[in-house]
């Protein structure tokens, strides 16, 4: 791998998916084993593994791990007998539609009746896993052609190597803009609750040697204010068919913040986290995560006893505040009209 | 006091000052003695006592501290023998404004050469602490009277007893909006670094019994998208002669998303925190603080070695996004013409 892209978080070992436990990083470097469709969908309920994209491939690996326990256990009707495990993956989390969809294309392969079925799935899971690799790649490219050289860039929770298959969406591009013509800053906002960015964007870019600065999220209007950042460049959870996203919590502040000041909003996203069974973003659901994230911090209480807490992990920005999407198949810039549409059924 | 008036954080013993350690909550309620001009000024610079309000009182009794001192060391020209502590204190933090204005008034008293110098001192300290006390019950009526009854309100930052003489800036509004018309929701948000909401702000209104909720900053918008907030309302470390308004990092953000849903945004500050001499936000100094308060979470590396920080704690909010300014002389709402100087020298 080039030295600016040396971190994997999802290694198929053939009998097991092995994860890097990202709620141990950066104090931490932890691999995980799932050994069954139950542990993947553990992992993934409790972010083990995140990230819309790494989601979605680590669902495909645990429909492997169920299909080849189904077959053990009940061979002549080993589709009905992980009903159950795929409706765990599939409760896992709720926003990310990246799971939904690799969920989907397992199931079409199981549903073809293949000659070697478990073969035909794993080679299915591996797939996904290298396809999201080389959309990364070249969503890198198509991103970073957008970005003048000497820009500075802000990015928002975590969006890398460990959120994909390797390299990133929003992540991605950043990489490719430094390595390409190069940027004269790359911030990262911590992204609370649970740090995505202080915890592994920082860890990811000092891995691969680009330069970083972290700022409180509530820092980047002002980071705007003093010129300091020409483009925002975040992920997705969900793109809805008229372009609406739904990404981490924070992300719509930004893009308010982004408006306000005339710097330029990025999503990256292949073609997997675009929903075009979802109008618009107001149908997205939106994960609300225990109350336990903002009220302590590791093994600390935080806030006094007796105050609650709301934590939903995902917003959605309107299409309207989005300067462009760009995808593996190509960037959105008009998102009225057939918009994202067209580059899917295109 | 009355129940839902419980905290205060200053208390001058006559020959010291006790502050609550606020680096210290909710965990714990530990008293810091401060016995000099010195230890008063650190205890500014390290956020024992922290919020503007706060500052200037602690800094008024610091001067008495340093006089005394003074006088015992050099009788005849203890004036001038107490130079090096004022100027100490003077460069505690730098962007509240109500710490210059405490030293400039107790400036005034030396200057008069009164009979009783130190009783003289002491006199004009526990007035600025007791008046303080008057002028947040008075802007807890006159926010209250704004704010119509079932509101849900957010507050960041403290404003509150923490953060004041008693009874709070933002927060006294809180108070006095809840006692009195009583409000569906009060919210308030994280705020980091240095967790201000979730430490401070919370541990406050349990002790008093106001249900609060916590949210990540980054959850605000979608906050008001939901329709559960009516008014932001927060504090202010400086607002300059143009309505311009220094305060927390993260207002601004949060004064952005209130103009895109339609919330109204308030800002409560006594006279003391207005700065006629700045005519408008971007001649406010912002306080740069060290980037550990990013990179660690207590005594944990929360970011990777080799991650940057850049730590601003203050940011600006201009006054076309402030619906109102209110203060112990009344409220302002038409920022343009005379304004803010009108409440003050009228």
């Amino acid at each position: 791998m080039p030295r600016n892209d040396t971190v994997r978080a999802l290694d198929w070992q053939g009998d097991h998916l092995k994860l890097l436990d990202q709620r141990r990083l950066p104090a931490e470097t932890v691999w995980l084993d799932c050994h069954s469709a139950a542990d993947t969908a553990d992992a993934i309920r409790d972010m083990v593994v995140r990230g819309a994209p790494a989601i979605g491939i680590a669902a495909a690996y645990g429909v492997v791990l169920a299909a080849r326990a189904a077959m053990a256990r009940r061979p002549a009707d080993w589709p009905a007998a992980m009903a159950a495990d795929l409706a765990r993956l599939r409760s896992a989390r709720p926003t990310a539609v990246n799971l939904f969809w690799a969920l989907d294309r397992m199931q079409q392969v199981v549903d073809s009746d293949p000659a070697d079925p478990l073969a035909a799935l794993e080679a299915a899971a591996v797939a996904i896993h290298e396809d999201d690799l080389t959309a990364n790649r070249r969503m890198g490219e198509l991103g970073a052609h957008l970005i003048p050289a000497g820009a500075g860039v802000l990015t928002h929770c975590n969006t890398g190597s460990l959120a994909t298959g390797g390299y990133g969406t929003a992540l991605g591009v950043i990489r490719s803009a430094w390595s390409g013509k190069g940027l004269s800053a790359v911030y990262a906002d911590e992204t609370r609750p649970w740090l995505q960015g202080a915890r592994l964007t920082a860890w990811e870019l000092v891995a691969d040697g680009i330069p970083v600065r972290l700022i409180a999220e509530g820092a980047a209007p002002l980071l705007m204010q003093r010129g300091r950042v020409d483009w925002v460049i975040v992920g997705a959870d969900r793109v809805a068919a008229n372009g609406d996203t739904a990404n981490k919590i924070g992300t719509y502040a930004l893009a308010l913040a982004c408006k306000a000041h005339g710097v330029k909003f990025m999503v990256v996203a292949p073609s997997s986290t675009i929903d075009l069974d979802c109008p618009g973003g107001d149908r997205i659901p939106i994960e609300e995560r225990p109350p336990e994230e903002l009220l302590w911090l590791g093994d600390r209480r935080v806030a006094a006893e007796g105050a609650g807490a709301w934590n939903p992990v995902f917003d959605v920005t309107p299409a309207e505040l989005i300067d462009v999407l760009v995808t593996e198949r190509g960037v959105v810039t008009d998102f009225g009209g057939a918009g994202v549409r067209a580059l899917i059924n295109g």
